[in-house]
């Protein structure tokens, strides 16, 4: 299996790309890394060359960047260049930890759609109390949605949850303002009819209060909601934290307890680290396309890469773009 | 001033109702309370009568009550007798911690929109870290809402921090996927023009990630990624503590550990409470309308009751119908 990086995107690059690079290709001795960059700034971190395969460039797309432009602009860019590693079929799946719109519109414009997907889905899997985790889509590859895009993200999140997570018939959960059947907006009303009639285990409306309970395994919303979603739980559990650290010095008896549960609590935010689940997944794409988060160090881009290649060994695109097939043949039969 | 409240709506009613009302009698000489509900459940707690007056009612609209339809068929419900009262002028504003839905039916068919606002919007405080908190509207009142509607929440809501949170100046943001000024959808584009232009203190876009840091006093949104964003707060910080309770019971020395800190912990609940900064106001009605939390006790009742005095003192009401009518004027004018 062929994995493309972009060695020069996220807070830590290339080191923590390259590194995580490493770590993969010792692992996973059918895997072969090509890693897209600044050679001589990636050289330093290079322990091993066994498999690894590298394409040089100077050009980076920044966070700052507007995306689309600069995916047109910038032709030779890491990102653009990895993007098209897969577009020519000399890649199985890509990986950045970059700018986020660029990676969409790259992996849209080059990579491709799936026949039949209207819009792809940036797709992270997201932490729950008991650990499973859910997989929330879309966060704002579209901000805004038709009926038939969530009813398309509920298929594709299902396909994913199963084939990669492992979860038998996965619930799927339309995200809306309470759990009765005719809550919502018109989107959320048309939406649920649809995900009722698909070949998925809807499992109905599901509050955000209960996201990180576990209610579902895929979570379904607009791109606009999403995103609110996924970044109230950052900005709420990074608040908390801080709160709860405030807390701790507040005193010397608070600091000596700290000390007591400080490896505890290591662990609890370690429960809250969704790096841990791997990147966001782009859904609807002719082939893998995954955003690792930017803050990721060398272990998040490992869990990157072997969530990809678990996207790749279980044929997840392929899937999609057969289910998508089939119910466009029974709608045809009908 | 005279406030009438629903002495049977909420989880802890009318316990928490009646001692709420005898604690704000107490202390406020110049305010005579309304109960309406069934007297021989609320005389067990009245410890005085002195400018408490009952309404009594047998029949209560339940938290499972369909909203509408119960608000029109249970005419002698204690939530709509509530409501008349404030539409008869013999009150002066209200206050229920029951049904949300029946609540803010009730507001908007007895006690009326204001002229020339088109949406009421329901506005709790939520908590900061910096202690001060900010207004997010609406969270609910109206799922869908169009660019004209987001202006007049930011009015609203501007209006509110500044008379009743004593913020000069409030910051008001929109609630949106990025800060930079072209972002989101056709409604988060359309309301940023018009509430660049609106004669409000209006920060531009914010991101969900920063509520809690306390980016704005006031965060305006549609209602339906209000009230995700809410419950996702709500469900985080809920599970968060979930997780710390699972973690300090894990061992012996966990336990000891926390038994030191458990004071400080309760010190960081309360600060994650909202109830601390009273009830949900539901803004663009004639009179004060507040939604108290289903599960108050006596304490958030008595907030309730001083956040809605405040509201009648400073009136709010009465300076959104002055606001919005010179808005009117100003445009006729042009």
């Amino acid at each position: 299996m062929r994995i493309v990086i972009d060695a020069m995107g996220g807070d830590h690059a290339p080191e923590a790309i390259v590194k995580g690079a490493m770590l993969a290709t010792k692992a996973h001795k059918d895997l072969t890394i090509i890693l897209v960059g600044d050679e001589s700034k990636i050289q330093p971190f290079l322990t091993s060359t066994e498999r690894i395969e590298m394409i040089h460039t100077t050009t980076v797309i920044s966070g700052d960047d507007e995306p689309v432009k600069a995916v047109r602009r910038k032709k030779d860019a890491s990102l653009v260049l990895m993007a098209n590693e897969v577009k020519e079929h000399r890649a199985d799946a890509c990986i950045s930890a970059g700018n986020t719109g660029a990676l969409m519109s790259a992996g849209l414009f080059q990579v491709g759609r799936i026949k039949g997907i209207e819009r792809p889905a940036l797709s992270p899997t997201l932490p729950t109390i008991d650990q499973k985790g859910f997989v929330l889509l879309d966060v704002g590859a579209n901000v805004e949605a038709k009926p038939k895009h969530l009813l398309q993200y509920g298929i594709m999140g299902s396909i994913y949850a199963e084939k990669v997570r492992g979860i038998k018939q996965p619930r799927v959960g339309l995200l809306n303002v309470g759990t009765e059947d005719n809550k919502g907006t018109e989107l959320t009303k048309e939406a649920f009819q649809l995900l009722q009639q698909a070949p998925i285990n809807f499992v109905g409306n599901v509050e955000a209060r209960d996201l990180l309970s576990g209610v579902a395994d895929v979570v379904v919303t607009d791109g606009f909601s999403g995103n609110i979603a996924l970044k109230t739980v950052e900005g709420t559990a990074m608040n908390m934290f801080k709160m709860l650290k405030a807390t701790f010095m507040s005193s010397l008896k608070t600091k000596l307890a700290a000390a007591v549960l400080k490896k505890d609590l290591k662990g609890l935010k370690d429960q809250l680290d969704y790096a841990e689940y791997g990147g966001a997944a782009l859904f609807g794409l002719k082939a893998p396309v995954v955003k690792a988060h930017g803050s990721s160090n060398d272990r998040a881009i490992y869990s990157a890469i072997k969530q990809t290649m678990t996207m790749v060994e279980h044929r997840v695109s392929e899937t999609i773009a057969d289910t998508v097939q089939s119910m466009k043949d029974m709608e045809v039969s009908e």
